[in-house]
């Protein structure tokens, strides 16, 4: 048997776990970054350049037979040098190009079906404006492209002084987020948020993991938990199953549309009605291995990791279902630092992720799984870790 | 908090798994090999150069916090360069030098009361003619230094012609195997050959995996089964659960004497006396993660390479169980070439991990980790992987 190599379009965690999935399945990993202390290139092959520079991203294709990205904003010149140098390139660039425009994605959802905030896109101040009155307050102002981690966006509201003029708001919200395309949705009033991950092989086989919940901090993601609780309100008809089963339908609908391949991710918030019945509103969807899918390294079968390596490569995907023995599984986040490794391995179930990388205020720097028998001993076992975290 | 580093001498697959369970942890691994193709090169840095060159040791030393190894027979002049660049050496070269030494290991099983065949050293062709005249045939006779895989040993049976001459046919295994010092030790009719994996910690922290069984063709491991089954012959306290206590407590005492720190592997023959008791004979210890541990990546809660990398750098120990949910596993080693990928990931619970090695007879280069519900199961699934691999 030959050796399959994988190249991977940027050289960060997700680059990182990527290539640690790849390895036992004998697969040769290359990714590209232009930062030489990437932490991919701690584990794997690693080419250093410009997106920008033709011949580098030649160079990085040549030998490589398939090519993957772990973040949305790979230029397009990276894309069509991989199309010259013949090789092809998972998720398709569809996929991307749809995936890094907010309002693309939102446009997409709507025409699938997926219910979605009411949202319009604005190219100038007076457009801006137009919207937010459209949209009305409060709302959120959010960049079109290169948002993440809760950067790129704010929220008007109505309040005293000047944001009672809601077109004011407009044109003021559009001047801070620097003057480029931007889309504006409706404030949710959301009870929880969610996401499902789900994968699609070349062959079209379609699975997802279980539902995860979400908690989010200043933009950023802190914690993880799969499977998504039952809301508790709810009745037994609308509680996560059946809020699970909209996500799935959601993610399939966008995946055979886009004809995709690989580890899609698609954020929802959870919003619920008078009578307690629980209804998805898409956010937005990321084509990669995601955040919130870190869980699965230990807590699923086979991990986001794997079956997106798996399907860029054409092998068949592996079970998505919650490991057998340990039915529950949360992912805490380590942001800026992270506490010190003999104390996170000491809490029963609990498995330690480091990325790399040099300590930075706001940084992503690792993340620790944990496995659990039952919800209640994940809950302790989360609240140890998160004491540790500080 | 600050990386580790950890320096691995030797570079093949036992150093490739190495690496792939420290990354996680956040630890920065390197290592040492004569071989630019050696496989652990692709999954992390890796310094080529001769382990009789002190300049090129003293460049793999520096930076590195501590160093471990993957082979037995590393040269004393790799671990004098260790010693003089101040950088620990774990497991510590006293276990180095009994492991890779048949008659020194033979030696201290029997000092600390561990049963072994009876054995005996020779050094010149006279002295091999009375080990083989006080040990009667058949026996095995064995180089005590540089052997792995079968390799260099011969059996002396009786039979037609010269080999009714006891002396001779010590005379002439001594001959065959070169005319190095060697061990001559009693044919054992044994059952089953068992191993057990132990890993010791730096604060003095023991703990073994489960009973493994193993079965080797040509001298070379072939499959490993955990936990090793119930003796089917054998009164209820001698089934696997009385070996599994013989094995523990012999790896426990090597270790404490040793003071050694890591994942000790050591193998046994089980023997059966008339009335069906099974007894243990120790065969050889191997002080480094082992080829018959590779199914605990899958199969345990935490593998023999991450605990491994955990004693070396003071962390404290995973646990070494069963995982939850799938209480049976087992390892189906690659030899010479591997089966089609999509092939062995389509056979449910299997897990690949081949090595990035060329293929070539004889060569170990990849296994199938299988997990199972049940030792049906498991038993079908073995089957399904071994006629995969031919």
């Amino acid at each position: 048997m030959q050796s399959v190599r994988l190249g991977i379009l940027g050289g960060g965690q997700l680059a990182r776990m990527l290539m640690l999935a790849a390895h036992p399945l004998g697969i040769r990993c290359r990714a590209f970054d232009n930062d030489s202390r990437a932490c991919a290139g701690q584990v794997g092959e690693l080419h250093v350049g410009s997106f920008e520079d033709p011949d580098a991203l030649a160079r990085f294709a040549d030998g490589v037979d398939v090519v993957t990205y772990e973040f949305e904003n790979v230029p397009t010149s990276a894309l069509e040098a991989m199309d010259r140098a013949g090789v092809p390139i998972r998720p398709k660039p569809i996929a991307l190009a749809t995936g890094q425009d907010r309002l693309r994605e939102k446009l997409l959802f709507q025409k699938l079906g997926i219910a979605v905030a009411p949202f319009a896109g604005a190219n100038t101040p007076i457009e801006a404006a137009d919207a937010v009155e459209r949209i009305g307050l409060p709302c959120v102002m959010k960049t079109r492209r290169l948002g993440y981690d809760g950067k790129g966006q704010v929220v008007l509201r109505t309040g005293g002084g000047e944001t009672h003029d809601v077109r004011g708001a407009g044109e003021q919200g559009f001047a801070a987020l620097g003057g480029v395309a931007v889309t504006v949705e409706a404030f949710v009033p959301f009870t929880r948020e969610v996401s499902i991950i789900a994968v699609r092989g070349i062959d079209g086989a379609f699975d997802a993991w279980p539902l995860v919940q979400n908690r989010h901090e200043h933009g950023i993601l802190r914690l993880s938990v799969a499977p998504a609780a039952e809301s508790g309100g709810a009745a037994k008809t609308d509680g996560a199953a059946g809020i699970e089963q909209q996500a799935r339908a959601a993610a399939r609908a966008i995946m055979e549309h886009l004809d995709y391949v690989g580890v899609l991710a698609v954020e929802f918030f959870v919003t619920r009605d008078e009578s307690g019945r629980e209804t998805l509103l898409a956010n937005e969807m990321a084509p990669r291995v995601h955040n919130s899918g870190h869980w699965t390294i230990e807590g699923a079968t086979t991990s986001q990791f794997e079956n997106h390596v798996r399907a860029c490569v054409g092998l068949p995907l592996g079970q998505t279902g919650m490991r057998a023995g340990s039915p529950h599984a949360a992912m805490v986040n380590f942001i800026g630092d992270w506490p010190a490794p003999a104390k996170v391995l000491a809490v029963p179930g609990a498995h330690l992720h480091l990325y790399g990388k040099e300590p930075r205020p706001g940084r992503k720097v690792g993340h620790a799984n944990i496995v659990a028998a039952s919800e209640a001993e994940l809950r302790e076992r989360i609240g140890v870790i998160e004491a540790l975290r500080g």
